[in-house]
């Protein structure tokens, strides 16, 4: 298949690594940094000099960008692509709604999930998702149904978890680092947390969370005293705090 | 060794039943609610009517209660009480140190680590922790210290992970349920979260969210305002917002 690249960032270069031997693959270096060209000449895949010859030549447009590109970079291609148009940047299912308007039914909404490095998930949702089933040779390509919005909802929840997790995980160890038991809270964090069991431990942690919510509370109010009393910046104070409104609001 | 309970919930329970087979096991029924008693009585160790006794008769006692219970209880205790004292209330390392100084020498500050149903991890500090190295036997016993309060800070730490996480699922899942989308959820989640490299992954997430700071917080502002777009009320954005906050003020 002759598959473009929007933008040659992470995803699009891990991308073009693993297809590079069975698709013909393109890029454009209109407007790019020189960063970005010498990406692209890195990557040995061809390239034009204008987004139009670009768009003129492939059958299949991998958008991945930031967010906030997303839009305005499909409404330019909307005007000169009449092919399949799939974006991976990380949007909303509002954006995405928006975007499928300007590729009638040639839109496919595209999640990858996890370490773009790891290839390990890519959930796609659309009308002509059948026609992606090759990328399931390089990644495992979920189609989770043929509206547009669907997969990128997926993603979009799955993230206000992981980027939960991240936050809290840096708060937790910029304290224990002031303390100086970081290692050994590595230790004891890993004892309960190495595990394949995610959904059972996670369903009991929601139970146990509601069913012994004023335990619970009391047990907060401990931790706070104590950050106060080690003086922890407001900062490090931030998701424990909201924790605390989560339960005392239950 | 001849050993006393202080509270009879779920901690004291879960220890009793399994030194029963090898130690003097006695609690006290003064004060006790009728539902402690018919504990206290199922599971088949000696009692005693009043706490004078029992602080006679043993030579170490664990106390197991709430947060708030802790000091008031050690404080009762230690004007009948001369022998081993082992706190297991999750209090925090203030508090363990006005109980270390009612029992001078003999105190224990105990942090057991995850659910006690299954007795995965208890860590202990003080200047007699070796006294309590039978306790390998029914759960791992690490002795974190000669020093009261370095069990329970490393407990606390932990805890501020833990129950933010809780916090995290819940909020992630109450939305997820209002979309109908809850199974994929799991599903999607479970590829990604269920492994045993909980350190390696940790810390590529606290990394990444350092390195990507303004990607990712365009992709916060992506999740908010979906969660606008589809009416999430106040209480299940407090974790999201958050999220948001820890990443604006990085």
């Amino acid at each position: 298949m002759k598959i473009g690249f929007i933008g040659f960032g992470q995803v699009n270069q891990t991308l073009s690594e693993k297809l590079k031997n069975t698709h013909q693959l393109y890029t454009s270096i209109e407007n790019r940094s020189n960063t970005t060209i010498n990406n692209i000449k890195k990557a040995k895949i061809n390239y034009f000099k204008t987004d139009i010859e670009l768009a003129k030549n492939v059958e299949l447009l991998i958008s991945a960008n930031t967010p906030k590109s997303a839009l305005p970079t499909a409404k330019k291609y909307s005007k000169i692509y009449n092919g399949l148009y799939l974006d991976l940047n990380n949007i909303n299912p509002i954006t995405t709604e928006k975007i499928n308007k300007l590729f009638p039914e040639k839109f496919i909404d595209g999640a990858i999930i996890g370490n773009i490095k790891k290839l390990q998930l890519l959930l796609i949702s659309g009308q002509e998702t059948e026609k992606l089933k090759f990328l399931n040779n390089i990644i495992e390509t979920k189609i989770i149904s043929k509206k547009p919005g669907d997969a990128s909802k997926l993603k979009i929840l799955r993230s206000t978890y992981t980027k939960g997790v991240s936050a809290l995980l840096k708060e937790t160890f910029d304290i224990a680092k002031t303390q100086n038991i970081d290692k050994q809270l590595w230790e004891i964090l890993e004892k309960t947390e190495n595990n394949t069991n995610f959904k059972e431990n996670s369903i009991s942690r929601i139970k146990n969370t509601e069913k012994n919510n004023k335990r619970k509370i009391e047990e907060i109010e401990e931790i706070l005293e104590f950050l106060e009393y080690i003086n922890t910046s407001d900062y490090n104070k931030i998701m424990i705090k909201s924790t605390y409104s989560k339960l005392k609001n239950l």
